[in-house]
């Protein structure tokens, strides 16, 4: 038992912590320098100094608690982003872009997994990890290029957030799979406790949120604000592995039923706190499940495979809906939803964990994760070249004016 | 193994936290409502629903640790409350009562603990608990009665950051002593360690982290800066214990070191998240170690006679170096340094683990540490009312002259 007091368990216990910390932050650091996102060099220092490269840092059962723990705040941060209102006013034109862009990549994803001889249960998971664009990564490119105010921006970020709630419906299922097998009337009953969660979530939820608020802020505890929406993210989890699905999934709900009153409730630096303390031990964790020597032969040629589709299908299910804007838009749109992210690396390592998914085919899924968020941010700048002149053009006069 | 996947231990582990995290929070708000410190509460809260009384809530491995981690991030916020700087500059009055009101508490505790039969090691113990005033707790009680500015109020709360430094000193000490028994050879290097550490803390570290500041600032990562602190505090919470101390002294000193970058490096809303989360299971661990049923017969008696020389004894020694100034100053100073708060729970915690402290002794110290809390508000109310009152009129002429 770890303690305060001075023992080896604890001592060991606070080393892991601390290296995992840092090595995680110091390739996050060396990547950013590259102009590459940080988590994948997280996600890289897990996996060089994990178990099945290095060995240096081992994963004890309590550093899988705590990386446990920043995958629900990983998520908890995305809903906080993710305003339900705005989500239910955008509505149209991102939705279809959202819908197309998780049926075709799930659809091409498990085709390819079948044919090349994988189990349906296997092939299931591959195109379910293919479905979800990383809101984060996707938000922050597009902040890094100033375009966030452009039509096509917001189109691309609207779906980016309606395909992340897909991508929890459909992780929600896969989990269901990975513990029941394929049983259509379960499948069935899972779709409706998603859907019904996620409705009642959108719909709901916000409603009760506003009716407590003037009653939390009558609380005398300090911080009262961040304690409620804690013990509901907290609730949420629990909730969601009771019934069946991810905690996370609860987690990015909890999120998003309190995003409009983030601000308000100063939530954002406080939760950012807790989430900048805890992910980095989640993407380490995936990175240490992630067994290099399995990349040769036939496996690095899936992992190419299946990198490619990952892109062309996102082009071609997200580009269709906007076809009548021309090829520049479809491409600009289709490559602003191809990085995938959290959800994919989850969606593989659910299936990890429960024996469904094989090392190889884990690698597989985080290869694609890592090619597709590495070649968006150069693809985006060239397509979007003239809105990143004209948007340069349109500061340039300011100093003149001084 | 806990994991992202739907697992019976996940399950259980989402539950725990959030049945801790929430039913800390309830007892603490009750507490709030009654004009009572939160933190008893939360303490309370842990021993009604721990496994010495109703049981309903199991504290697991994982939750231990949790806990663990909570208690760091307890004391790297009080740490960053502390500067270095001013600490220096406060210097005089406020040390000699700070040494004064930890030397008279140490031989009154440890002197009617050994008179009273027990082992000197148990004593040492029940001693260095009734050391350290609760800088937390008696900032909270001064601010809420606005009186931070008064000069006594000052020197009071100079004092209590000087008596948790030595406070931390102590519980190196006696953490050495539960590790290798009584040595003088080994508690003299273990005084040179602490002090030098502590020392080292004080005057070198802070210069070193304003050579390192424009580097930090030149990082390519998001919240570089709260990094940066993270890092440091897991560091030297390893270090700590790696050198025979309790891993929080680590922290204590790491908050201190980035106390007069707190501010600048916006570190305490980021930080304070991560307390608010974590901290409710340290509270909550603390009372589920708490046996109620000891608390009968002469342990009950010892229980009372503890907390009454706990009060009297930093009135005594507290009160001796401002007896110059009458006899009103000597009861509002010792009166402002009684509460005992995280140290003296953490000082008889160490204890109980390393089984030289029995249950009753850790009962009589979680008594002492509420009784000295739940009295200092009201009385401080009544030896402060002259200035409570000149406040008020100071006040009160602002509406006449709208």
């Amino acid at each position: 038992m770890a303690s305060v007091v001075v023992t080896g368990t604890e001592q060991l216990l606070l080393l892991e912590l601390f290296a995992i910390f840092v090595s995680a932050k110091v390739v996050g650091e060396l990547f950013e320098r590259m102009s590459l996102p940080s988590v994948l060099g997280e996600i890289l220092a897990g996996a060089l100094l994990g178990p099945y490269a290095l060995g240096w840092i081992p994963t004890s059962d309590v550093i899988h608690s705590v990386a446990d723990l920043g995958a629900i705040f990983v998520l908890f941060s995305a809903g906080l982003e993710t305003s339900p209102a705005e989500l239910i006013r955008i509505g149209g034109k991102s939705m279809r872009v959202a819908a197309a862009g998780v049926i075709v990549p799930f659809i091409l994803g498990f085709a390819y997994m079948k044919l090349s001889g994988s189990p349906s249960s296997e092939a299931v998971f591959v195109g379910a990890a293919m479905v979800a664009t990383s809101v984060g990564i996707t938000a922050r490119i597009f902040g890094d290029l100033h375009l966030l105010s452009t039509e096509t921006v917001k189109i691309i970020l609207g779906a980016a957030v309606f395909d992340d709630i897909l991508g929890m419906v459909m992780l929600a299922l896969v989990g269901g799979l990975a513990s029941g097998g394929v049983n259509w009337l379960h499948i069935g009953i899972l779709i409706g406790e998603a859907a019904g969660f996620a409705l009642f979530m959108l719909f709901v939820a916000p409603r009760i949120v506003h009716r407590i608020e003037p009653r939390v802020e009558q609380l005398s505890m300090q911080n009262a604000s961040l304690v409620v929406a804690l013990a509901i993210c907290l609730l949420l989890s629990w909730l969601a592995v009771k019934i069946g699905m991810a905690a996370i999934i609860g987690a990015f709900f909890a999120g998003l039923v309190f995003a409009d009153y983030a601000p308000q409730w100063n939530l954002f630096p406080r939760v950012a706190g807790i989430t900048e303390f805890l992910a980095p031990f989640f993407f380490f964790a995936i990175g240490a499940r992630l067994n290099f020597s399995v990349l040769k032969g036939e496996i690095l040629v899936a992992a190419a495979m299946i990198s490619v589709l990952a892109i062309v299908s996102k082009v071609i299910g997200c580009g269709l809906p906007v076809m009548g804007q021309g090829w520049r838009v479809v491409l600009q749109v289709g490559t602003g939803m191809m990085p995938r992210g959290e959800v994919a690396l989850i969606v593989a390592l659910v299936g990890l964990q429960s024996g469904i998914v094989s090392q190889s085919t884990y690698a597989i899924v985080v290869v694609m994760t890592a090619v597709t968020t590495i070649l968006a941010p150069p693809a985006l700048r060239y397509l979007f070249r003239d809105e990143i002149r004209e948007h340069r053009e349109e500061r340039v006069p300011e100093p003149v004016q001084l």
